[in-house]
């Protein structure tokens, strides 16, 4: 089965130009000038549309048990979303539960494989350390996991100390993996939340005046210097702070290898949307924080001081009492009103894999914050690269997968929750006027959306096995 | 006349990927994986190498009246020396020596369009300025120039006064022109130079003292200055000090739509040259610095505050009174000698074209300074965006010319003025060991040079009508 | 004659401590902690007061011809209204009408010097270059005279070329002399305000428009280039833009000896007050600019980047034809109204001069912006050591003229054109609620303020002659 | 008991003047002009002397157990050398053994009081965390201490973690003491540590490499985070490496009230001089680091990013087997032959009480980099304004303590261990040549050194009570 994509504007990391395409099953097997049909391909007109690489989100939650719910998005409605939003590959974190890293690892292969309707690749988290996980960690590359992430924050849960992290670092250098650090400081959050409780400041506000701004920042740097020190690439997930982009700054201009993403909460929203009555809505950790970083991380991602456009998609009903139809069916899952009167019970996350791409073209690309090429490199080239999927995944060349987004720079649409393919009951951007939509999205050559229509399946996403990391810069 | 170039590794600006091309004609019409004969292409083997866009050197002065004498290159033998060293095209600047700029324009296609080895273009120096000149600026766009040089300095020749600038600057803007700088102050050197000489201070290294590194530097801020009251975008030429750097970046944070370029004799040679007994080969203006400085222009390199490297290509025989074998003639040209006992009168220049693509591979990218595709992005691709050759040119894609140049990144060379192939008898680079060296340069579909062959002509080169200025991020 | 001021929490660049003074003659004799009489000295008592060396202002324009006017306080007036506000010592500008510097010289002394009622010393403008000009500066300093003003703006009236403010600079370092910058671009000015005039543009806010601060920042950085290259010391007058403290600051880390001061009118309007209906008011040059502006010379003015508070006083009646009553008279003198429907003929300047202190203090200190020593080292400490003064003046130490102010620190005032004294219809802070105001000022052991009351008299004030300018840091 | 100072150049932090000085008793009572004997006042001449305030070192370790010795000065002998030095006030640490504060308080007065030679205060240490010792804190300003010393490093012996030194800030910013930091990170230096040691890494140099820039310069982030969270003013101890310096100009730069001391040896030397055959001599934590360091903290010093200069004394014999006579007697104490043949074992400290005036003068002063007035700052105002003892120490004004040295800033020594009064065998300085000596230091109105004589006596010493932090810019 062929397919030429006539007369679309090609965009990657660096470049826009006219271009016909010509896939040969799943892969890209031609760029050309004027591509003819010598058989009976398929061929679609992309005039005055563009044509993106598929769209990768390396930081994604899908069926994560939390506070006694679960994440509200399945591996499967979770892809769907995504693919609706231009974005056919994902990388999810394995939880580690238990001690051995393959069996987490089998856990999350076992609900994710037969439902992944897009390709996906997984991180495992490192959230207990001994000598025991440490030696498992070099056998990771055979289940082609290649990143790891900890965490400063979460004491007695998911953190670990410096000297743990350190020594994932020294693992990670030797495998050739990366580590990824959640930036916070797990003890001033556990004092200013038993604070908070005692004093019965729960509302969700509280969620974000117990995880102060300046803990991300010192931890970012923390966790720069630990990799200094262990001469190991670093990667900081969900930058949400100004000082953390100055910091990240200030390590690149000592030329050390790190890098770094945000995602959309970061860059909209603040501690005045926790105040709201719906204020649970904008429950994530970290937390969102004020319109001066809203504006730094813009910057941050202008200046290519941050690489990565992802989300931290975790979403969780608004009110999960009250069901939604979706593919047809009733569903309602627990959600944020487990929190009701205890921002600590509030499950934390939201939305965001379909939306990523939308939110950025219309804020990021229409405002001239980033130029086009740039919204390539953020949402596919970047990630790919970083996270050892290039060039399979991540251009436009031939030889890669035809993981195509063709994308109506014209297309006006309102959008929220009735776009948003997202199994859950509200959408960050309910209203929001955006100019810019995928058409069409090929995963491996397939069409899996085509406007509204959804030609996917569950099964139909395959799993990747990541190569190591090589510097970026 | 078809050809196939075989399974070489392409680099753009963002992309590394193994592919083949299909040439027909002049343009690149296919990329793909299996490209396969099926007629009579030529199939050229690029296993092992890489495959680069032709380079872009947009700062050439080709066959330049100075001190009585000539620049050594013409346009045949320097466009020669460009495709021996992996360039393609040059931009040229037209002196402004007679009110008419038609006239000065119609002079250099005498020149030039005879002798063009490879493709070129023009930009136009304003050097002197009243109404009638002024007026005469929008018709540029129709003789395909679209940049505009000024001087802050050589009072009494070349500089305009800052309000002249301003003038040239908005005129730029309504026709979406682009201004460049020769950044220095004027004044101080006049006045610099005339005690030099009231003191005896002859010698080489007094070239370099009388034209200080702060007036330079604040040279690039005025002009900064001018632009941005201008709402103007601005190119700094030849950028040689630290603090213009500083001064660049400056204004890059506050998303001013400035740029610049260096040249490869500001990253590697200092005042400390100049004090050698052939010293005088290192007299360009602006000077050579220190080595700080060259530091800090590598550095701007690498962080892509300077977008473009380019050469300032002025060649001037050593000793002009010593003819070279030149395609099988004795050539002799004044040169430097002319300034024996009296650095004001050495000619002001050095050559570069050819030395230019294989210079900055062996110390920027095989030191890890830069990576392959910045190195791309600096000598081809930015330099097409910029100056409105894009996507015609600096680029690998389907449509654009077929100006290719196959690397070889293993091959070692002792290089010198043996292996460039500029007309004069010198080489800056003299006995510097190499490693990575063009092995094939196409023009439009033309091997021009293939290994130690030349297969170009006088008259080859095509005269490049170029576009407006786009913004460049 | 002898005084003791008892009890007094004294106030220095660096140090707060409780101590008594004593005052014999004109000088402080002693400093001591318990005082008393024993003689007929007259005590005065300072329990719960400040006290702080009397305030210098080194930039003023008293009896000052513009625009077929003057400015409407002479030198006894503009004198007794800084003696008003705390200060007893100012500098004001020579300007340079004729050719014979001592000429002009002559001029001011004979309007300034029976008229004076405080202490003061002259600037000398150089307006005009040749031979001639130059031959005449080192005498300067037998008249008491180390500093030297030149202007890169107001094209073909008092600009200089750079060249020529080159050779001032390095006349200026070898007699030890001190250049101060007026930092505007000429040029760009002129272009502009004869297009707004063209255009029908003749409101006041086009006076900030046509005065663009991109051109005030580069002509700081120019101003610092030259002075680098004549390896002179560099005072910028009325900082008035962020990208001016930029630039110093950027000197200052290179360890180049340069200074600024900033005025109290740039750190609190902005062009909004241009547009008010009486916007011309706020005429002055260079022009109040933004908000952020503002923030960024406080911050200037904290981080000790910025190292005089001056006034730039030059005021002018807001309407000319209504008189004011000035001890006991009626006054008017054209004034703002002259430029009624053509901002380029309104007469540029404002009061200040009595303002200085007692805005620094309320806005400044009990803002917590600076501290009280860092407001005496502004307003008086490092006037006088920037400008050959100290230690006769700026400080509280034996030996010192007794220049003292007397501060009630909990005094509450409205301020406004009742309490200045300026000879003029307006005041910038008119009704603005005060805290912390001069009780008693001391010139040379004289009260010459005691609340409200004058004991000052024409004739009364020094001329002071004035020491070369010495490293500042 | 009366004396005059005649005709000395007092500086202080701001002030530069000619005034005689008059001491009664222990004060000084008058600054003046020409203070004439009238009674039996010692009178001593000072013409063509610096008169400064007695220098104050914030950092000392006197008679400090370590590693089964002790530093081999003790409150006497590190006070007479402090004196010789010009110092006149030391503050030293309280170790924390025993639970009780009190208790660790009586202890060291118990070794202090009696042998104290100048006045002295305690910070004290807090190096275990509970409840209770929480509870004790308020209590210490009654035992005159203001000022609480915490470590991120030293795992499992000094170490607090982050959310204790949070709440030691906490409890410090309610009662208005100052936290101190010792800035590194404690976890990786113990793997860094076990490490060397399992490879048999045992040299002096491998000291250093076990603890690496990068954790400092993150702790003193993570410290700055915890106090801005914590809302408290922060102080750095013995800063030591280049970005320990940019985060703290960081956070001054947010308006944070942070500050820093660095200390001699991290000035001049390097992880070379550990390298060198007697490199233990130089074996102190944090460890001497590079060139670019010594550097950027000179730097730091200049611009008043560091505001105190100290010492971190903590002398140990080089060869403890050999004795040196010390008043006559033969002394020898184990010091650094401890650690032969293991880095770990090494005594860490070095003397340096008696260096750091002479030393920060001549390579300070004497070469430009700062100036007299920073010098008087860096030694003694700002030590005296950060700690709770300014205006009672720390100038030359009225009232204050008649703590004086009187300095001749002519004289040449050859420096060393024949100079240096400590009790120890050997001086970092040994040979150096400097220019300016103290000749006469007053301690509370007594002469205890007088060019080499020595007047002091154990006892003499008064212990100070510290007032609260105040804010200090």
């Amino acid at each position: 089965m062929k397919t030429i994509i006539k007369d679309g504007t090609l965009i990657t990391a660096s470049e826009t130009f006219r271009a016909d395409i010509l896939i040969d099953g799943e892969k890209i097997a031609l760029i050309g000038n004027e591509l003819t049909r010598n058989g009976n391909e398929r061929v679609i007109n992309a005039r005055n549309k563009f044509v993106f690489p598929g769209g990768i989100d390396v930081h994604t939650h899908f069926d994560l048990p939390m506070f006694g719910t679960v994440s509200s998005d399945d591996h499967y409605t979770g892809h769907k979303a995504a693919a609706f939003g231009g974005t056919t590959t994902v990388i999810d974190f394995v939880p580690h539960e238990v001690s051995s890293l393959r069996a987490n690892i089998d856990n999350w292969h076992a609900k994710a494989d037969v439902k992944a309707a897009i390709d996906f690749g997984f991180h495992m988290n490192i959230t207990q350390w001994d000598t025991q996980i440490a030696e498992q960690i070099p056998a990771l590359e055979q289940e082609g996991i290649t990143s790891l992430k900890v965490f400063s924050a979460y004491n007695r849960r998911m953190r670990l100390q410096d000297g743990e992290i350190f020594q994932v670092m020294r693992i990670a250098k030797r495998c050739g993996f990366l580590t990824m650090l959640h930036a916070e400081n797990g003890d001033v959050i556990d004092i200013l939340v038993a604070e908070a409780q005692a004093s019965g400041h729960l509302t969700p506000e509280w969620h974000a005046l117990t995880r102060p701004a300046w803990g991300a920042v010192e931890a970012v740097l923390r966790g720069i210097a630990l990799a200094a020190q262990a001469q190991a690439p670093l990667y900081i997930v969900h930058m949400n702070a100004a000082g953390e982009v100055d910091q990240l700054q200030y390590a690149l201009e000592r030329n050390l290898p790190v890098m770094g993403e945000t995602c959309p909460q970061y860059l909209f929203f603040t501690i005045d949307d926790l105040r709201r009555n719906d204020g649970s809505k904008w429950v994530c950790s970290p937390p969102v924080r004020s319109e001066e970083d809203n504006q730094r991380l813009w910057k941050g991602l202008k200046d290519e001081v941050i690489q990565v456009f992802s989300t931290d998609h975790c979403p969780f009903f608004f009110d999960g009492n009250k069901p939604i139809i979706y593919e047809g069916k009733s569903v309602a899952i627990p959600g944020k009103e487990l929190g009701q009167g205890d921002f600590t019970k509030i499950p934390n996350g939201m939305p965001g894999v379909g939306d990523r791409m939308v939110i950025l073209w219309s804020f990021g690309v229409k405002t001239g914050r980033i130029n086009p090429n740039q919204f390539v490199a953020l949402t596919s080239t970047n990630p790919a690269k970083i996270f050892g999927l290039y060039p399979r995944k991540g251009t436009l060349m031939p030889g890669s997968d035809a993981d195509i987004v063709i994308w109506d720079p014209e297309m006006h649409v309102k959008y929220g929750v009735s776009l948003s393919q997202h199994r859950t009951d509200y959408n960050l951007y309910e209203g929001w006027n955006l100019i810019g939509f995928p058409e069409m999205v090929f995963l491996r050559g397939n069409v899996i959306v085509d406007r509204q229509q959804w030609y996917g399946r569950e099964g139909m996403g395959t799993y990747l096995c990541r190569k190591p990391f090589t510097p970026f810069s």
